[in-house]
């Protein structure tokens, strides 16, 4: 098999799987199941996607788990940014991609992405996972962080903390001078200048993105139990609103699928169901609230 | 007085009396009052604002009237949008921004902005209003339209097409392919390539934001008695969905105010109190809902 065909079937392996445990957990609601084409430029086949959401779980307010593989002539906006590349340039991307927001403040809301990609002659590997807590429970920040340590570990021991540093720096929102959560990891272009690697790539791949239901599942799992208040969900509905600014603000993957005429509405699935915003909103002093918003200003160490 | 003297007197008078007549028909809220001052790059005083926000009124979610005078040295990322300026160019900027979310789906969100400013040696006035309704009475857009019609024809038969037109193609979201909402009007750079007539675009402005109260409050007035069930409600918070997108994917004040560190509680007041979306949200065909989307994706002339 090419890299592209283990790619697409790894990728769509781990949304059939993500979903099934999902679903599992939830124990009430199921995923529904969109299956959509993408036309290409010139009017001929660009593959498609399948977008699989759950709505009014037990657990999950709402889970969209999107699985894509595209191809054709590059976008104009994609080609600028690289150079040397022919004119009509062709490329192919698969990817898995995920957004989890639950009813409860309690349970953190997760983002995940994992993708290959093929432009001209080359290739790459690009994904994360990051983890965005309304109520911060140490060890539950530090469990996502450990699991995912352990597989970047097995690939060598500088990918955790370049990948974790890279992650804070990009789910920052410089307008609150914050970061979206407490992190995870992001990586991108592996592979890109090292094509004799590239079956290492894939390996690290599979492994990280196999990573996801254990860094995160146990997360749920214990933090179903906990009570929540109308005033802590009030809490998570304006942290929503942090989530949205940050997608629609400065988030690569939505602009440029938006501006690449994407499928809109597998694109902004990564929005919660209900947001709230409210003039100069400010947690009191020394409560958990503001503990959140204090680690979210200085991003820690969680291993 | 000076022009800049003069149109910040101008802009406060507006922001008073919107103010008074949006407090006297909620009759229940009052607006809060912000005053906030904005540092220059050099640590010099850099002018300032205040931010007026009206809550959980009895008509209105949420109304936000502001008003800012600002100057300084030019902050790079507006000098790079003008060519010919000397190093660490001079600005003046003043203006009154509003929008207001009302409770009711029957009545339509508004929103408005009338500034003037100098950069270099260069004057210029820009501004306009719009409306978004969530349930349309086409009598509602035709007053709204004809008052700004009105005041328009005062000084040209030309400006109100040309505004009109500028209004639909400003408020566009490409990713849906429809309009923000029904319009109204939209111009920039008035007198910038023509100082002579700087006081009639002054006069132009005057008449405009005058014009405001006379297009919106009848509305307001007539559909506060309408009756309105909570499936109208949720459709309204969808829409709203519509409204965070626009403001934070496109609309260049917005992204302009963010990137040079503007007060960012007084530029996101714009955005809606409570927010929904909802995966494929499609309303039914023939419906009250799918006529307002139809005409969102279909500008019509209203007078």
């Amino acid at each position: 098999m090419t890299l592209n065909q283990q790619s697409s079937e790894l990728f769509r392996q781990v949304q059939a799987e993500i979903i099934a445990s999902l679903e599992a957990i939830d124990g009430k609601a199921t995923f529904s199941t969109d299956q959509w084409e993408r036309p290409d430029k010139k009017g001929s086949h660009g593959g498609g996607g399948t977008t699989r959401i759950l709505r009014d779980g037990a657990v999950f307010e709402q889970a969209g788990v999107s699985f894509s593989e595209v191809h054709g002539t590059l976008p104009k906006e994609m080609a600028s940014l690289m150079s040397n590349l022919p004119q009509d340039a062709q490329f192919y991307a698969c990817g898995v991609s995920l957004v989890i927001h639950p009813h409860s403040p309690m349970i953190p809301t997760t983002h995940a992405n994992f993708r290959y990609l093929e432009v001209d002659k080359r290739s790459w590997f690009g994904g994360g996972m990051d983890l965005t807590p309304y109520y911060l429970f140490a060890e539950d920040a530090s469990h996502f962080h450990q699991q995912i340590k352990l597989s970047c570990d097995r690939f060598g021991s500088s990918l955790y903390p370049k990948f974790k540093a890279d992650c804070d720096a990009y789910f920052y929102l410089p307008h609150r001078d914050e970061t979206r959560g407490i992190g995870g990891i992001f990586y991108d272009y592996l592979g890109k200048e090292d094509p004799m690697n590239l079956n290492s790539y894939f390996s690290f791949s599979k492994d990280i993105s196999r990573t996801f239901i254990p860094a995160y599942l146990p997360i749920v799992e214990k933090r179903i139990k906990e009570n929540w208040t109308e005033e802590q969900k009030h809490f998570q509905l304006i942290r929503r609103g942090r989530y949205v600014e940050f997608n629609l603000l400065y988030d690569r993957g939505t602009l440029f699928g938006l501006r690449t005429q994407g499928r809109t509405e597998s694109i902004l699935m990564s929005l919660p169901p209900q947001v709230k915003w409210e003039y100069c909103f400010e947690p009191e002093e020394g409560s958990k609230e503001a503990e959140l918003i204090d680690t979210l200003k200085n991003p820690r160490e969680w291993v």
